[in-house]
């Protein structure tokens, strides 16, 4: 494998792979610090993931939630991006294969978040909708809207382009829900009269006996009442066995004719080719130490999603979130700079900011630490943070600009089947 | 093939084609009028096709350009939207196959608009990228910003993937080039510091010995001036006679190493299966009478790109523009209420508004009847009737807001490689 063209540096080389919270962070914390930092990434853009079922629902293009990579580099001169896959890692001789050759590092971070987990159900994989990067998100969009347009000319099997099921309580899977529920609600009467607006059925699907189980008790509650106004079906307590494509089997015994299923019920970390399999830990995450460094290896870390760290707290590791992934890199970055200077690193102590998800307008559902508040205050919570969080001054404007319009509107605009989406084989 | 799922009417039936400008018009004006209509579009939306050369070089994203097609007949009940295509017309029994069964109908208008026009060059067609959908757009786009990427990890094949070849001096011809004249200005020295911009070149090839040939003297002189300052390197007088994918071969002998083609050099007309050939004339447009009736029938007719009108100031046709078709719509709409009255007819007149071109940033050019302007002013009044021309308050907002951003951040923010492009088979 011939060598990646890379400018030579002085300075000593930091791979990142991977652009998600944890990536840029800490490529940014490095601007014009000592290293020659390269940044991998399959995606010319960063993804605000948080936000990916509103493109899903055409309340977002992905403009709004996606920043070119290069953007936040502009103009500092240490801080190369390498739009690449990585297929595999040589921790003993420092290099990474990538599909534009081979990288060396002097220093490896792996940043490369999670991927959806199908815990191995084949059928389910195949025929299921996940929601973990933009082109998926486009993907359920058209699917959603062909299904729609389709019910139109079926009789016998209408109800299967009417029933939309989602799988997995969690905050993805409830904020699709309800942004499904919306949709029937504002959107399905105005654009198809021909349609009884009550044939349409949203489904949610949780293994457990509540949605939204990691937060608060009071949270989850409030959830279930506002998905259940919201006319979702909430179906706890069961799974789904089997996905064909045509007809979903829960565990219930229920079976449920739909062309629609959208998979959100379990995430895994997307380790590398070459990590030693003893290294990778529950959830395929990869095992580091207090300061993000993987067991048994000077050079190379992990953060975010795909680190697993024990922590006093966390003793099954921290929260998938992003939170998680961006203090992790603020901390690694001066670490870095620690361990170049060879003085002692600072240990990783996770600052728990809270967790909220939304349901739909007006109603969200916040947890701080002990406070717990729900309905219209927690929605413009929910928007605010959101909204600060985003990558990018425009992109804030975008988003902000489109929530204005749908608000007042009770619209989603963005209807556009761009690119049908047609069956995997 | 069985009957297409329609709502019962005891109004005739209007079965319109194609959801462009003709298209969309008409069904506005027979809103609420004594027909049952049927709007049959292969896409659920409008596409404001002067713009999409903007969605391909990342100045604005899909929904800016596009309108949900059902959105326009919002709670009109006697319009009726169906995604479909359709694959043959019976004008002798009044039907059309399409991909959701047979449409039977009292009065049909077909509305296709146009195509790319090839003129049968088959490694062309397979090779260089045209620019008359949305998806084509999303493409280019793609394809631009992957060989910028992989241009950094060639050596002796740099220059294929940084040269880019736009063929046609038309609108389109002259508004992308211009456009990829100020991503190579504004966006490759902050994206790509380590190019050289010098080495990214485009080059606008065109037959004729100007560009805009159907514009003023004047306009096409300043098009040409504007452009080269932009750095375009101008080839007229010139075609390009083969393109493998690789390697572009021009009339005047030269050949460009560039991975990078874009097709503005032709269109025709989009008709359907089934229409008489002795009907379809130059330009694969369908000949029709002064109301748009094609020639021999009295339920059908044609409006738009596709249909040639042989009027005393036009005895080749009218261009190929949205404003003839929107005229033509809106007479017919006036028309069939006639037919269907047994009143007489009134003639179709073609009002010509003029013309324009952008080249870019404060650089347009107008033809509006003996006036003629050029520069900033001509920038403006291009952008001003653009926006009033879009469809969709939602969509001038959006653009308007894109606008002012690109202008005053001399940036294109969306440039974003969401699905790679790849080669055709």
């Amino acid at each position: 494998m011939n060598n990646a063209l890379l400018p030579k540096s002085a300075f000593p080389r930091v791979v990142i792979i991977g652009g998600g919270f944890g990536g840029i962070t800490l490529a940014k914390k490095l601007k014009n610090k000592k290293f020659q930092t390269v940044l991998i990434d399959r995606n010319n853009f960063h993804t605000f993931q948080p936000l990916l079922y509103q493109v899903a629902t055409g309340g977002l293009e992905p403009d709004s939630i996606a920043f070119p990579l290069r953007k936040i580099f502009d103009q500092s001169q240490n801080i190369i991006f390498r739009m690449a896959e990585v297929s595999f890692i040589n921790s003993q001789e420092k290099y990474l294969e990538t599909s534009i050759g081979k990288i060396e590092y002097d220093y490896c971070v792996i940043a490369t978040g999670s991927t959806n987990n199908f815990y191995g159900l084949k059928d389910i994989e195949k025929n299921t909708m996940p929601l973990k990067s933009l082109s998926e998100a486009l993907d359920l969009r058209s699917l959603v809207l062909q299904n729609l347009e389709q019910s139109l000319n079926e009789t016998e099997n209408k109800s299967a382009y009417l029933n939309f099921l989602v799988i997995g309580g969690g905050p993805t899977g409830v904020e699709v829900a309800g942004a499904l529920a919306e949709l029937k609600r504002h959107v399905v009467p105005m654009d198809y009269p021909e349609l009884n607006v009550n044939s349409v059925k949203i489904y949610l699907v949780d293994n457990n006996d509540k949605v939204l189980s990691t937060m608060s008790e009071q949270s989850s509650t409030k959830a279930f009442d506002f998905l259940t106004n919201l006319g979702v079906m909430l179906k706890l307590s069961t799974r789904l066995l089997t996905y064909d494509g045509e007809v979903a089997t829960l565990s219930d015994g229920e079976t449920i004719q739909t062309k629609t299923v959208v998979w959100s019920a379990g995430v895994k970390g997307q380790t590398i080719n070459g990590i030693d399999a003893s290294l990778i830990e529950s959830g395929n995450r990869i095992s580091v130490d207090e300061f993000n460094q993987v067991k048994g290896h000077t050079s190379l870390f992990a953060i975010g999603d795909v680190a697993l760290l024990r922590e006093k707290d966390y003793p099954n590791g921290h929260p998938m979130v992003a939170p998680v992934a961006i203090q992790q890199a603020d901390l690694l970055a001066k670490n870095l700079q620690h361990f170049q200077n060879k003085k002692s690193p600072a240990r990783f102590k996770y600052f728990n900011k809270g967790s909220m998800a939304t349901i739909g307008r007006n109603k969200a559902v916040v947890d701080f630490g002990k406070i717990h508040f729900q309905g219209s205050f927690a929605w413009f919570t929910w928007m605010f943070v959101h909204l600060m969080t985003l990558v990018g001054f425009r992109n804030r404007v975008v988003v902000f600009i489109n929530w204005l319009w749908n608000f007042f509107s009770y619209d989603r605009a963005i209807r556009l089947i761009v690119r049908p989406f047609k069956k995997r084989d």
